[in-house]
């Protein structure tokens, strides 16, 4: 197993949907999970699931209505990959120290106190290792990642892509209005 | 799950009580999975597998005969925790990408080639994070840990435990000979 999963890579996948939101963005920005989901093909279930741990970190909004959904809570450039990362993984750390050195022979019944003093050698590298790898995620954010994915998909798929969303929404809100 | 597990925690105690040996050692100062087990509280069978990998990975060497067992292969400042961790967990990734980016309803059954044409960015970023954390892993080496440890451990417990190693080491040659 690898520390970070597919709901980290479906994350930030789904987010890169939004990037284009933000704070004061109003409905016709805003995506539907159901819609986020059967674009990439997934489960609705699973891409709400994301969604609803995103939204509990302060990382997306949603907003209300037929043409409602979900929006970025603040700028593109203000949310991190280590952002995401703890969202959905909730500060994970990289390595689960046992606490090994507690186990000797030599020790009684009780450990002695000074076999727990302190943080033990081997989980302070790890522990150091865990920051140089949260500093390394805390430095991309998804305005980059966006603008990655603008330069390498070709712009007909990316207007196909945005005409696709824009079309989902307007389609429901004619449903309501022929059934109203 | 985290990244690193209890293999890890227990192979770098473990490399701890070889910390006096490396190149060049003789038979007094390698160490028997048997006793390196035995003093730790864990399973013969465990810490035999675990010695497996890192004699695989030419971080430990065998010594034949009654007084052998394992040290290490070269000098403690030469082992970095990054090789017992790759020893150990085989160059793990911290980041298992699935190219997710292949996945698009606007796709036909075939995946335009543009969609997997060089590295993902979220991958990108995953593997710069990976790096950072390798990099951090790769700074700290056994010798270090071993001098964090000859610091924090009693002296009277660090000279009872090398008398216990050589103890039992020394029985089994008087075992040996009784029997001869």
């Amino acid at each position: 197993m690898s520390q970070y999963g597919s709901a980290v890579e479906y994350s930030l996948h789904c987010l890169l949907y939004l990037a284009g939101t933000g704070a004061g963005s109003d409905a016709t920005t805003a995506r539907s999970v159901r819609d986020i989901a059967e674009f990439q093909k997934l489960s609705t279930d699973y891409v709400a699931k994301l969604f609803t741990r995103m939204e509990k970190a302060g990382l997306v909004t949603s907003i209300e209505g037929l043409r409602g959904g979900f929006c970025l809570a603040r700028a593109a450039e203000e949310i991190s990959v280590l952002d995401v990362v703890d969202a959905i993984e909730g500060q994970k750390p990289l390595f689960a120290c046992r606490e090994v050195r507690a186990n000797c022979i030599l020790f009684d019944e009780t450990t002695p106190a000074w076999s727990g003093r302190g943080v033990c050698g081997i989980h302070a590298v790890m522990l150091q290792a865990d920051r140089a790898m949260r500093a390394s995620l805390a430095q991309s954010n998804l305005a980059q990642l966006a603008s990655h994915v603008a330069q390498v998909v070709p712009r007909a798929h990316q207007k196909a892509a945005r005409n696709w969303f824009e079309e989902r929404g307007a389609a429901r809100g004619r449903g309501a209005r022929n059934r109203g």
